[in-house]
């Protein structure tokens, strides 16, 4: 080939016959191209489906599935369990939670489309029983549907907006979300008429020289096929997790010390050709990463210190939120401990942390894993006499998770990149517009490129304020306002 | 015009004639765009340099130009002035300094080529004194050359590297070296016979269907010229910082706090032509933020406390890093204050701290700003307690900036974005190899296009381990080997 690179389009001019010719193309049968077809099928448009995997799935497929849906009220399930949620509650929750990189146009729309989207989610034959999932879990294993899957209920979220739980869980026993939503998504695409080619790896993007995209270049069978998309090329490629040079490239805090998660495909093909196709990127060095801090949840009740033996949260947030701060505690010191009570130690656990000691006081237990004696005995004692009266003056835990903590004492190394149980996945890509348009650098849209999904920079960009079901909630909302959006083109 | 955006190359097969044409083209003319002529015409190629502004400088000129050097054995002035230095002792401290983002390539470069770099500057004219100045200050106001400009004293830097002093000063009163600089450097183009286009606006790159780079449109009095640059254009267009929107975007924890400091064409247009013709850009997030904590250095007595009332590093850092910190410190809490004792608190300075409470002891002190008073009484004491044996268990302060403080007490606001004059420029920009070639996302280089300065992400591109001089020598640096290798492709 003569382009300079696999990332610069293919001219338009150099392609002399088209395999395929549709209105849209999709590349990528995950969450987010699912729903693009769907939308870009029920909008008329012909469409043909990608993806390189044999089957369809996507890193959807791997995840639970739950859905952070919410607003206007509330969701048929919000209304059955006793629960209201505004549109504005959810707009302030989201916003706080994406911090000072939130993009508040799509926030808006999230919000304010939440309540149709799961009305949607219901009419593809999505089951969701009528019923809240009670406990603090990262996954809810029975078939009860509503949990609280983020910082709603701690500080400071909740001095921000009403808490309300709002990750809907499949009506499924175990944690089998995830292959039962794509199952019904792929049931919902193929009785559209789409087309679906698997084991298609998309090449390039195929341009002309103005930049507009007119389709792509595919690998099926070993052979090079030509796809033209008249309406529109929809990229849902999934983020680059598994390309371990790009994730360390680009965010290497994170990729160093979290075991990536997702599919194997999610290399970051769609970004790179999207961004040789002009497309600007966003936040590349944003990725979501957590621990399994809970169940049990009585981890809640201990404090995490790093190497000042200073605590930096409270330790009832969300645990992406634990993850992060860890990590960031690396940047002034070396360790972070869990020190715990043998009251609220619970094994086994998810965690991966390493009893690095045990003793029947703290100045003991400081001594020996080796952290400031002075500072650790008032960060613990101090904690002890607040809470004591169901008070944290420093980071506000709620009285719930909040006991003295007595002995046997334990210091559980769970320092990132040296013990716990770290995994992650990327959140920065391709600059979109809420409609799936892709934007170059100045803010223009690149004419018939549209991406959803984890191939770009959506809703959830910030770990820091991620909640479950952010993700999923994310890739089939705007994956849909992508396929709808091409389709009228 | 044709093209879907300003970042969209122009094809080459649409350009009638030429107006201009030279080996290579450089854009803007400030540290960078300067050595980068300078070397290129040294190679024997043609060069012509295009500014926008009315004359050169770039944001060089505005600096102190102190450059950061070291290795080797050490530079003219550190054996006039009784220091050593070792090639690995600075790479050891630039690799530390710029953490995990760091380009291990373009840190050992620089390490290896600073004694030579040195050597150049000063054959170009450009005037040291074997002289030290030897107190703590972001500048020196003397005519002396070589001070510490960065956090080489300070834990955990002091266990990585021998401490040596690097910035270099010009032999020139107050703080004047940046136009001094820049009036050497114009003066060497000049005589090198480079045509030089002031008023020259660069509009957008030329390129042809593989995307290699031909040339690019200038506007100059009103018209658009084509400049064809036979071997290379060489992007050095400064850093976007001047461009609020952009900043805002890519980098709004610091954007959002900082004034930004450079010159008013720091707008971003190279970073986004280069985007434009298939570059990849790299950590557009990461921006330089500082705060004049001193002089007086006598602050540095003082320690820095955040909401929980907890310090969070040694306050005798670099002062950058004392702003990136005081920044961080807002995700967790609202407010940053330096508590400091009478004795050590001067004015007039350039803080631009509230002085929010004084008081006797350090439990009304609290009080009276609404910190935790039982917190930031613990680490005033113990820090008063280890600071009286000239320890610092926590963060490990020089003993020499240790003393008890003592009343009375002052609490100074200095809250990124309420109080203190907090000011910044990007660091993040077009990927480039050391060589300045240009950088797609797939690694691979795009023909005729090369970069250097803050429009690439360069070898400081972490303001936590910032030094002053490290980008005027890293865009005179780079710059060269910019000039260089265009000249010789």
């Amino acid at each position: 080939m003569s382009q300079i690179s696999p990332t610069h389009p293919i001219r338009l001019s150099d392609i002399e016959s088209w395999d395929f010719e549709t209105d849209i193309a999709v590349i990528g049968f995950g969450g987010a191209g699912g729903s693009a077809a769907i939308e870009a099928a029920d909008q008329g448009a012909s469409v043909i489906i990608f993806d390189v995997a044999a089957a369809s799935g996507g890193s959807t497929a791997l995840s639970s599935a739950e859905i952070y849906m919410g607003g206007g009220g509330g969701t048929r399930i919000h209304k059955a369990t006793g629960y209201e949620d505004s549109t504005e509650n959810l707009f302030a929750y989201l916003k706080a939670c994406q911090g000072e990189i939130g993009d508040e146009e799509k926030i808006r729309l999230y919000a304010e489309g939440s309540l149709d989207h799961f009305n949607w989610i219901v009419s593809l034959g999505v089951p969701y029983k009528d019923s809240e999932y009670p406990g603090k879990a990262i996954v809810a294993m029975t078939d009860d549907c509503l949990l609280y899957t983020g910082n709603e209920k701690a500080w400071p979220f909740n001095q921000i907006a009403k808490p309300v739980p709002r990750g809907h869980n499949l009506e499924i026993e175990g944690d089998n979300g995830g292959p039962l939503f794509m199952d019904i998504v792929t049931k919902n695409v193929e009785s559209r008429g789409v087309q679906i080619e698997y084991n298609a790896r998309a090449l390039r993007l195929i341009a002309d020289e103005d930049g507009a995209v007119h389709g792509f270049v595919v690998r099926i069978d070993n052979q090079e096929r030509n796809v033209r998309a008249s309406k529109g090329v929809i990229l849902c490629t999934g983020g680059f997790s598994m390309n371990q040079d790009m994730w360390q490239h680009y965010s290497p805090e994170v990729a160093k010390r979290a075991h990536p998660i997702g599919n194997p495909f999610d290399d970051g093909a769609g970004i790179r050709m999207g961004q040789g196709a002009g497309a600007s990127t966003l936040h590349m060095n944003q990725s979501f990463v957590t621990i399994p801090f809970y169940p049990p949840p009585s981890h809640t009740f201990g404090i995490l210190v790093n190497s000042q033996g200073q605590r930096f949260l409270n330790e009832d947030v969300y645990h992406a939120r634990i993850a992060v701060s860890n990590i960031r505690q690396l940047e002034t010191g070396e360790k972070v401990y869990l020190i715990i009570g043998e009251k609220h130690w619970k094994q086994p656990n998810m965690l991966g942390g390493e009893v690095a000691a045990a003793a029947d006081n703290i100045e003991e237990l400081a001594a020996e894993i080796g952290l400031p004696v002075g500072n650790l005995s008032h960060t613990f004692n101090y904690y002890n006499e607040n809470a004591a009266k169901g008070e944290d003056p420093l980071f506000h835990k709620q009285a719930d998770w909040m006991e003295p903590i007595e002995p046997t004492l334990a210091a559980v190394d769970i320092t990132p990149g040296e013990h716990g149980i770290y995994v992650g996945f990327t959140l920065g890509g391709l600059e979109t517009r809420p409609s799936g348009e892709v934007l170059t650098m100045d803010g223009d849209i690149i004419p018939g490129l549209y991406a959803a999904g984890r191939a770009t920079c959506g809703m959830p960009r910030n770990a820091e304020g991620y909640a479950s079901g952010m993700s999923v909630g994310d890739v089939t909302f705007f994956g849909r306002l992508a396929g709808r959006n091409a389709a009228k083109r």
